[in-house]
């Protein structure tokens, strides 16, 4: 069991061996979690998304310094879903943590994939509360590709940064939907290279033909170039006023409201599907269906059933 | 209900129906899957994965000449799980079947995203089910790269093919682990390019490094140009001869008794979520928990914990 009591006091350890313990969903991980819960309702979190090699890790490292330049406190949590194990993470996060103060206004850390699918968001997610309730204010999710995992992750966020880079053009075409609804805001990053005004008129157009405008929010499209700083200063207001916006237009709530409850389904179904596997002693009644399946008589969606009807009485 | 009558006699355009009942989880479906499913128990899968622009598509054709020129009858399953949405999938499904004789020796499909996490790979497994039990003896499953859904996907086939191309290097750094566990025959495909014998060679070592060896199975590494078929017949012998080594050695049979348990198991977790789903009428209790919530009288995890002990009551 972490002890909150360090937690609270404003220890760096205790909050990394907190974030270590949601990963490995450590035994009474949700009660610990329930307890903070209150605390981390007053943070922003904001996730910055696009394919690998758009310039997402020196943007963030921007809009970090220009966080804190601004009086907040930044926690980032960076998550690579396409790479089922990080053994290079932890010397990551150290080269990352180099380009920020080491006065606690800036936490970093990498999230890896432990379980099975699923538990990358939700480790993530429960990651956010654990930042939130240590008092960061601004948490910034920086996640590769809009794969499934990647949506799920960035549905809870209360806003969303697309990035993506002149030569993206083809995988607009192609995901154009997906990332028109996800995107409050979004970028063309490294916009000296060719391509990058035709690129942020079709994203225009794109956003344009897509979003649903009637919403009150016209996503913003910013020309960046991160490494030269140029342009940061014009996203870091979009994403304030985006952010003003949608809590003065009730949309932050709203959305709040909707990850609440799809936290609380997801919660249910993981609780279902532990205590299933508590009942079954050790797999050796699957095995049985198994035996049965395989020899033709019976079939895995009538096992399914009759396992279901027998948990349930 | 989809007639299975015209389905067993053969009518491919009922087959088309039945994938799309399973990707749209029509009603009844399972118990129509449960009907087919031993008759499916004949066909072989094989997935055949990598990063995007390895050349996939084109190694699957010619593997698929290479099948029905042996007397097998192929069906093929395009799955990009990157795009939540794939608005082209039918063009692109016309295109790729002008590649195949039109005699109903080969079935070609793209299946994309219509659901929730966890979705895909669900309707991806069900559909080889519906094509095996409409005949065709060998299933290719093409996937883009190896994020979580994918690996779900790749899980449930008697076979795996990586494709890599000599530009790949970093990708095999990264992914490693990952990659070496999932496949037992490795593709270096585009082999002209340069850097292709530094590829196959580190590919070697990895493997080596990785795989469990006692298996009895030393993944090959297999240098291909499929644009020109080059060593395209050493690729189709290489996944003859894995296939009768995992048949023989029993690990084919050892796989698929774990794949009907891992079926088992997920749909059961989806039963249990639309059994709790119809039992909490439309929302409104689920309503009342986010506002406690919000209020600060309760947290997600109370709330998922005393819905749980509320249903299983």
């Amino acid at each position: 069991m972490v002890s909150l009591e360090k937690f609270y006091n404003g220890n760096v350890r205790a909050l990394s061996q907190l974030i270590s313990a949601i990963e490995y969903q450590q035994n009474g991980i949700h009660k610990t979690l329930g307890e903070i819960f209150p605390k981390a309702a007053g943070s922003t979190k904001i996730g910055i998304t696009g394919p690998p090699g758009a310039g997402k890790s020196t943007l963030v490292n921007s809009l970090v310094h220009k966080f804190i330049d601004s009086g907040n406190k930044v926690g980032i949590l960076a998550v690579d879903p396409t790479s089922p194990f990080t053994g290079g993470a932890l010397l990551g996060d150290r080269v990352r943590m180099n380009e920020f103060p080491i006065d606690g206004r800036v936490y970093f850390r990498s999230m890896a994939t432990r379980g099975s699918s699923g538990g990358l968001s939700a480790a993530t997610d429960n990651a956010t509360l654990a930042l939130g309730a240590f008092g960061y204010d601004i948490i910034l999710i920086e996640t590769v590709g809009v794969g499934q995992v990647e949506l799920d992750i960035i549905d809870s966020c209360d806003a969303v940064i697309v990035v993506l880079v002149p030569e993206s053009g083809d995988s607009v075409q192609t995901m154009k939907a997906g990332l028109m609804e996800i995107g409050d805001i979004f970028v063309v990053n490294k916009c000296d290279r060719p391509g990058s005004d035709r690129m942020a008129a079709d994203l225009r157009y794109a956003i344009d033909s897509w979003q649903r405008l009637d919403e009150g929010w016209n996503a913003p499209v910013v020309c960046t170039e991160a490494i030269n700083g140029k342009n940061l200063d014009e996203l870091f207001e979009s994403v304030q006023t985006f952010i003003k916006y949608s809590k003065d237009s009730g949309r932050f709530v709203k959305q709040r409201r909707s990850q609440i409850s799809k936290k609380i389904m997801s919660l249910l179904q993981s609780r279902f599907r532990q205590e299933f596997l508590d009942q079954i002693d050790s797999g050796a009644k699957i095995e049985t269906f198994i035996d049965e399946i395989v020899s033709g008589k019976s079939d895995p969606f009538a096992a399914g059933e009759k396992l279901y009807r027998q948990f349930k009485v």
